[in-house]
């Protein structure tokens, strides 16, 4: 399974944003990740896309009627919940008005005359939680973490039974995701008692940890109780951020059993200001690892 | 520690809404629980409380200027939300300005006056999930619940070590949570395998079971990381509901180890359509069951 690319995939394209260039960066016109800004002391909230070191403002490029593009006016709302509930094929047409308004060649022209109330400096915004986040579920899907996690609490048997069959998973506490680079206060809590039987400890967390772990961004959704199909499943997926779980693993370790995760977690989850879109990284994808022992027939 | 109560409770009280004076009913004057409702076809939502058989419409009284109360118009949102935020002591306000309008003396005769504005039929009006839930946490609060299910599992150690501690709870699937009455769904998911290191079964849950609990809602909430005190805590509670937890149990033992229970759960959590005010219980609070073996020092 290869997803198609175009145009906006192609690595000869550069833009006339001259940061975006730069081969170490992060933010090629070949990206063009979602994100919620607001300038300066202005709280004002709007979507932006990362180009080079600059953000491309979505508010005023459709307000100028630079994106001739069949969506409506979403780029003014705090999040980016209802851009991406438009879902994958509205989203793509997007992907390719912005790129060709950040082109370096004639396509690029009028982004360009209009260059100072469409571009900011990165350095001069804040990023803001790119979208709400109605829930938020933690899966154990690496298998080598899973192994590695395993080994030290039981060796004989490092993976559950479970684990080949079933999505290993549990709820995070959604109302704590907060965008990245923002404080994390250490959680007080209780850890295992040092004697058998004994009382718990009760303090700041010794062993404050995190994992960083990938994203996944769903467009929409379903209606509860309508399946969706392993086929669906690739449109339903609208990007990608880097993600820190943080965790107090003295405060995890004695209370999960039998419920699982729970005060350990919710402290924080940061995510990072930029969604990078499915679509974005369709150049990238590669099949998937081997199941060695099959799958359950559905 | 007892709530002190007011007139709002006084149990000689009766309204002009004559089915709420039924000694059998749900919905008396005393009780007056906040819900969201829609008239018939009219899909736009309010903010009403229930009175007898009829829902007083909040959006309508307000409007009318029947509730001399310093608050913002937050009753023709989709959800209570905004009001709860508000915090108990205006709630409290509210309610006995709800109280006197529904006042069989003279107080309600304004509202006797324009009770076609005011009262709507409940058999007439579609009730809806009360609030939005950005989190929704499920606590192994009943020590009596507790034990029976460790029985089950574990007779020789019904309780797990760190019970009488620490709060053993998961975050369920907070965008699951539906108000009561509609149709679920029967999940379809993974069963324990019928031989040690087989592959699991798969189809309809055949254990499909629910816990009848209690729902907490929290007034508005506090910053992340900013504590809130036990002290405090009396003041975030502002009301409650009853709740049933759906189950499949066949799928929850499966999956269940080690981070919890996940799509056993995830399926459905229905609440009641009306959340009864910790204000309005208050003359029902009594002491806690003593803690025999005492609280950890904080």
């Amino acid at each position: 399974v290869r997803t198609p690319t175009d145009e906006t995939h192609d690595s000869e394209r550069r833009s006339f944003v001259s940061t975006a260039n730069d081969p170490q960066g992060d933010f090629p016109i070949q990206n063009l990740p979602f994100g919620i800004f607001s300038r300066g002391k202005d709280t004002r909230k709007s979507a932006g896309v990362a180009i080079g070191d600059q953000i491309f403002d979505l508010r005023a490029a459709f307000g100028l009627g630079l994106l001739s593009v069949d969506i409506p006016d979403v780029f003014a709302e705090p999040t980016l919940n209802t851009l991406f509930a438009l879902g994958r094929e509205r989203l793509r047409e997007l992907r390719k008005r912005i790129g060709d308004a950040l082109d370096v060649g004639t396509s690029g022209e009028k982004t360009r005359r209009s260059a100072a109330d469409l571009l900011v400096p990165m350095a001069q915004c804040v990023m803001h939680r790119p979208t709400s986040v109605p829930n938020y579920t933690d899966f154990y899907a690496g298998i080598h973490h899973a192994k590695a996690a395993g080994a030290l609490l039981t060796p004989e048997n490092p993976l559950p039974a479970n684990y080949k069959w079933v999505p290993i998973a549990y709820h995070g506490r959604a109302s704590s995701v907060q965008v990245g680079g923002g404080m994390v206060r250490r959680p007080i809590g209780q850890r295992p008692p040092s004697v058998e039987g004994g009382p718990p400890g009760f303090g700041p967390c010794e062993r404050l940890d995190f994992e960083l772990e990938m994203g996944f961004y769903v467009a929409g959704g379903n209606r509860l109780g309508d399946p969706i199909t392993v086929s669906q499943a690739q449109e339903q997926i609208i990007g990608y951020s880097l993600l820190n779980d943080w965790s107090a693993r003295d405060v995890q370790r004695w209370e999960m059993y039998p419920l699982g995760p729970f005060l350990s977690k919710s402290f924080a989850t940061s995510v990072s200001p930029w969604v990078v879109t499915a679509d974005a990284l369709a150049p990238f994808r590669v099949p998937a690892m081997k199941r060695p022992e099959g799958i359950l027939g559905h």
